[in-house]
């Protein structure tokens, strides 16, 4: 059942028992933000509350307040009375089998959401799930955010409107990042905590992948590929090449940027970038993926070279039909 | 004589005459920001104003409104009833050798400042210089703040405040920012129009210079270094290592990052970023230049090893003289 703010406020309100909350895999900022400012505020609620992920969270958000209360875990292994799931509508992409829980509820704002939980609050206009979270929290109970619920909401809203640079950020988004201000978050605190504890390697990494850089369909794509030796080499982490799509992304003309990043032999994680003209949401929708309009992925099995071919036949058609669209 | 922000108001309101308006050399983002944000809004309250720099302005500027009004001189050729100094308060920063001009009024937010103008008001505590020339804009009239002044204005608060995350960003800057947006600005637009119209040749060149990236003084200083032969290199201009400091200053640990840029044989500019425990500013000031707490730069004759030494030595007594404060 599809559920307004004022009506999730409510519902949530009224939740008894046991409630587990939980969020995808993989989780970034605004995944670990949403669930872990809805953990910190469901307990100065006063309720009954767990908060597992199937993935460990990224260390540069180990400053957040009760972090170290999150469990990684293979699988649910008891029951719940509700599941609350953040920044993600299908239940598979929580990483679990099952999540054995009464009843669920879906807060998210992708718009290749379908969620198949008891109720969901999906909101695809919206910068993020943790603003989205922020006006929900209000109508529950505005002194309850405290900075313990005020830092992981602000880390989200960070994370994913790209230090409120994206198309995502609205006026409101603003309001929300002052009013978090006001209740003790330190903008310059959270940025070195994610964006300036980096290693050397990370850069040593960032030498190789950029010796990749290409384009593709009349300069209109750029792409850069991680090769698994490049890890070996520099002694990197597979997580040290994120924000590196934001180069290709960068050039002057591209209007797609894609990373090609190798998980295992013959086994690629793709994550596409539109400028805005492509929705790449649908592009990785049609290879098995989703996402945003402006920020998506899929997995893909084969070589390198069969990969590529597939995403630029299907990019192509994406660049016809925005030309036809366009001229009509 | 130093003034508040309702004097400044007035102050302007009554200027009578011709008015020029600059800037100082190599204008960044807060100064072709404010400098371009008070020329329109000037305009809109009916003044006679030109806007004349020393240098010229960034490609990435050009979505600026009447950016094209901007004339680029050597030298200032004929006589102004007042000139208007934004974003630098000592006269010959400007890069002139002298401004014909009967007042001066200087609006600025830099600690360093030491104004030689009839009437000045600087603001350390602010985050850019179009933050503060916000607030004095609106106790002259709200109404005249359009979208040919709030995009400046908006530009000047991104590019000093590192989108929002340094240290300078406040509660306040947000509230502006939202006010901004609610004038017309977008700020995908703006982010897209300043970092992401990269040529290719800019990550021909970080790669090189990412290969001299270097530690020193115990790895709480990382350096890079640009070599002229690089640009020859790459075929990249010189501005297009814009942004390069950060990545020696985002690696975990580091207190302090160095960019020495090399101008020509033996002459070298030389950039200074701090993380918040060092205070740069007063290290570039016993070497020649000047700034902010956490970024501030100077220039120096001779030779790089020289240049380097002399430099390490200035930071290790500031690195002394942090330790002795924090432990008394």
């Amino acid at each position: 059942m599809k559920l307004n703010r004022k009506e999730t406020a409510e519902l949530i309100k009224a939740m008894e028992g046991d409630i587990l909350i939980t969020t995808h895999k993989n989780p970034d900022g605004d995944a670990v933000g949403s669930s872990l400012g809805w953990y910190n505020f469901l307990k100065k609620l006063g309720k009954s509350v767990k908060i597992v992920y199937r993935d460990r969270i990224p260390y540069f958000f180990d400053y957040l307040p009760n972090v170290n209360e999150v469990e990684v875990a293979e699988e649910i292994r008891r029951e719940f009375d509700w599941v609350i799931i953040t920044d993600v509508s299908e239940p598979k992409r929580t990483g679990f089998e099952e999540i054995p829980a009464k009843r669920s509820l879906v807060i998210d704002h992708h718009i290749t959401a379908e969620p198949f939980t008891n109720y969901f609050i999906v909101e695809p206009d919206i910068s993020s799930t943790c603003e989205l979270s922020y006006y929900i929290m209000k109508l529950i109970s505005e002194e309850l955010i405290d900075r313990s619920v005020a830092l992981p909401i602000y880390t989200g809203i960070l994370t994913d409107t790209g230090s409120f640079n994206y198309s995502n950020t609205s006026l409101d988004t603003h309001l929300v990042a002052a009013e978090l201000l006001k209740k003790g978050v330190e903008p310059y605190t959270v940025y070195t905590s994610i964006f300036e504890r980096n290693r050397i390697n990370r850069y040593k990494l960032l030498e190789l992948v950029l010796k990749t850089l290409k384009f593709a369909l009349d300069q209109r794509v750029a792409h850069i590929t991680l090769f698994r030796k490049f890890l070996e080499e520099t002694g990197a982490y597979p997580e040290e090449s994120e924000g590196f799509i934001n180069y290709p992304r960068s050039i002057d003309g591209v209007e797609v940027a894609v990373f090609f990043k190798e998980i295992e032999e013959n086994f690629w994680k793709v994550s596409l970038r539109s400028k805005g003209k492509i929705n790449v949401a649908e592009v990785a929708k049609n290879l098995g993926g989703g996402g945003h309009r402006m920020a998506a992925g899929y997995e893909k099995r084969g070589s390198i070279d069969k990969v590529k071919e597939e995403l630029f036949k299907e990019l192509e058609l994406a660049f016809e039909k925005e030309y036809y669209e366009s001229i009509s």
